[in-house]
């Protein structure tokens, strides 16, 4: 007998109910009696458990009874539906195997842990309600980002992990060899011999695609990145992880404008994609993690974007007459404290910050008429400050080279990023979306390290 | 006016003919007489051109005429059909606006370039018609790959890039440090002091994610990987590349046949897929790269995929007449000229190898009865040869223990891989594919370096 998932009992109840049916799956909870059982199974295809009712009829009734949590088992039964019940339906067991017995000793008993405590078992922490919902989410959300792009046609383009250069200008990078540390070759003149290392050269792992990026979208229009990005900082914090993974669309043809719109048109799809998925595990989020999640999340649906340029917001700001503990003045950078007053305290929604001072962005940004701005957009929302910063980018050979000169970067580095405004240059536009943070707001998940699988931050590369 | 997209005025066609269209994208090719001009467009969405016609009416005819390859337009104009020429439609220009201006020593002029110079020019050569065919249908394909697993309730695991344990077994690894290679920190007993690094251990680029997808499994049920993988290995072949993609699924209550029924549907989906989304591709790669594709990829949406064990595989060869460059025995790990006759001559279809001598499979593979192979599974198919290893897993914790020590790998090591078999322990097993051996079977192409955007091999980290 085949078995069945127990998602399909639960989303296709008709197909199933008064039927025979086998599943397999982990003991939650078991209680049993003299005479009676139950048994919570859950199978990991869906978030919710199936109970199953069994009695002294089973023949292995004693070694069943037993069982520890956690240990496999495969059941047969009737699903019998439970007007009465919490639960829609339970399973009346003809037959329990012992699949794997688990041990006595197992960690997740029912009492709760800590997140602290759980990260230390990484291996078994998606076994536990929090960890079964977030993984299944981050899932869902990283499917329903592919959709998005590729319904559009748009073109996934996977950039390179290890670049040979650092000029891609956003982080502090991982060094990548294969020599040995122990004995590093050197020149004659007693410098790092790289020529002796894997690419000949020195080797880095990457801190965006965005570059590369741009090649492909001046080749098939709209193209979107989605992979692993590294940052070497030694920051220990709730957000900062050394490893993650990051969306990068780029599109030719497309100025901010059509930028904020794909960046509204994206978060939106994919908030409400996960909702639609996912209900059980927003629900628990609302219940347990993060009591006003559901609202801010319909809120984000229903509202239009605001949108305003940064001198506006820095008038906003001071005017407000709130007291920030970093002072507002035009030419810093806004901090997580303004980005989230302007979001929830001004805008009360949403809000796409425009038109930055050039000092505090990067180089590929396109230079506006005022000739102190360039045309770069942040997109702020409640209850956590920036989650998307995009840019148009400067098309123009001239203007690049001069933004180059400026800042002291060596033209021959880029020479091939040069050359694409060089061979039918185009208006274009991108942004990238930090996929932790896109997950941390939609859990309510308030820590990094607890919407990864297996966490890389500083001192810590476990399993 | 609003752009339209070119795949548009192709799939749509209906949609658009007669109307006003506005198109922007790059000039592939231009003749101008001296009152008409034809100019062929792509714009990246598609892969076919759309042909656009002038004349002296157009305000700027002199302009454009003159435009060199590669610059960029925007076009507003009617879709006219065609029902005597080649294309199926045209846009007769009322409004050519130049977009970017490209230099006239654009490299991708008409003439055919070797794949070896368009290496060269990796940023400009998706560009050309076999590499717009090729990624775009390596995205299709990877879009492919999720449907396929999302449909079934799989959840998509981000497996960890960088990773603390060099355990995994298949392959030399990259080494990551943020150390100061001039000034390796070393300790009192003078060996290098990982505790000064970014991790506080040594740390190298993964090789697989398959031990932690198991875990995954374990509490998800049905899971994959799709993310970069990495190998050190000096081999400067056509096939071999320092940083590729895998797809990794893993599923628990499943045994060899399980994990052989997912191989094939999961193939026979993608190529299938790929084959109704990309026709143009398709056609082109059978026209121009590898004229007996279609017919390949035919056969083996038509085949059901055939089954042999090791040791009768060994017997075929043996007994075939076929004298190999590398003589067949029981024990041998098969080559690429044994594994493409058993699937070229022998059986003239995909067919899964099963039950391998453990000395020549990993130390994870689920020991069979015999004591001596193991429950593998290599997926052969015609013209490559091996495109996916799998098998089913040991789940037994003392056979597990006793591999281990037979290889004199180090128990603690591997403490949390062994707990799984500790807490609920079932039956699982899984697979790898190559996502570009894949695309090179579906497209024809011959050089790993031809189906990466950004390939790194030995001695090469350009771009």
């Amino acid at each position: 007998m085949n078995t069945t998932l127990v998602r399909a009992l639960y989303r296709n109840t008709e197909e199933h109910i008064e039927k025979s049916v086998k599943i397999s799956g982990w003991i939650r909870t078991l209680r049993a009696s003299n005479a009676f059982g139950f048994i919570e199974v859950n199978d990991g295809s869906f978030f919710k458990n199936v109970q199953v009712v069994f009695d002294n009829k089973i023949t292995n009734f004693k070694d069943v009874s037993k069982l520890p949590i956690s240990s496999s088992i495969s059941v047969v039964g009737k699903l019998v539906p439970t007007p009465d019940a919490k639960q829609p339906f339970e399973i009346q067991a003809e037959e329990i195997t012992i699949e794997g017995m688990s041990s006595s000793d197992y960690p997740l008993q029912k009492k709760r842990h800590t997140f602290e405590y759980l990260r230390t078992i990484a291996h078994l922490r998606p076994r536990s309600n929090a960890f079964s919902a977030v993984f299944r989410v981050r899932s869902v959300a990283a499917y329903a980002i592919h959709k998005f792009f590729q319904d559009q046609s748009f073109v996934y383009v996977h950039t390179p992990i290890i670049t040979g250069s650092d000029c891609e200008g956003a982080g502090e990078m991982f060094k990548l060899t294969t020599m040995d540390l122990n004995n590093i070759p050197k020149t004659e003149e007693g410098s790092i011999d790289f020529s002796e290392d894997f690419f000949g050269k020195e080797a880095n792992l990457t801190v965006s695609g965005q570059l590369n990026g741009e090649s492909y979208a001046l080749a098939f229009r709209n193209i979107y990145t989605f992979g692993p990005t590294f940052r070497a900082e030694n920051s220990n914090t709730a957000r900062h992880a050394a490893e993650f993974w990051m969306i990068e669309p780029e599109m030719a043809f497309a100025n901010l404008e059509d930028d904020m719109e794909l960046a509204e048109q994206m978060l939106k799809y994919v908030i409400k994609y996960v909702m639609d998925e996912c209900p059980e595990e927003i629900d628990f989020f609302n219940q347990f993690i993060d009591k006003g999640l559901k609202e801010r999340l319909d809120h984000i649906l229903n509202s239009d974007f605001g949108k305003v340029t940064y001198t506006e917001a820095v008038e906003l700001l001071k005017n407000s007459g709130k007291v920030f503990d970093y002072p507002v003045e035009w030419g810093i950078d806004l901090q997580t404290e303004h980005e989230r007053y302007l979001t929830e305290e001004i805008f009360k929604k949403p809000v796409f910050v425009t038109n930055y001072p050039k000092e505090i962005k990067a180089f590929y940004m396109r230079l506006n008429e005022d000739g102190k701005t360039v045309a770069a957009m942040d997109c702020l929302v409640p209850g956590i400050g920036e989650i998307i910063g995009g840019s148009q980018r400067e098309e123009r050979l001239s203007m690049l080279e001069a933004r180059l000169e400026e800042l002291g970067l060596n033209k021959e580095d880029y020479w091939w990023y040069l050359e694409l405004r060089k061979y039918g240059e185009t208006v274009h536009s991108g942004f990238g979306l930090g996929f932790e943070r896109l997950i941390m707001y939609i859990t309510g998940m308030s820590n990094i390290r607890d919407v990864i699988p297996f966490p890389r931050t500083t001192g810590q590369a476990d399993f």
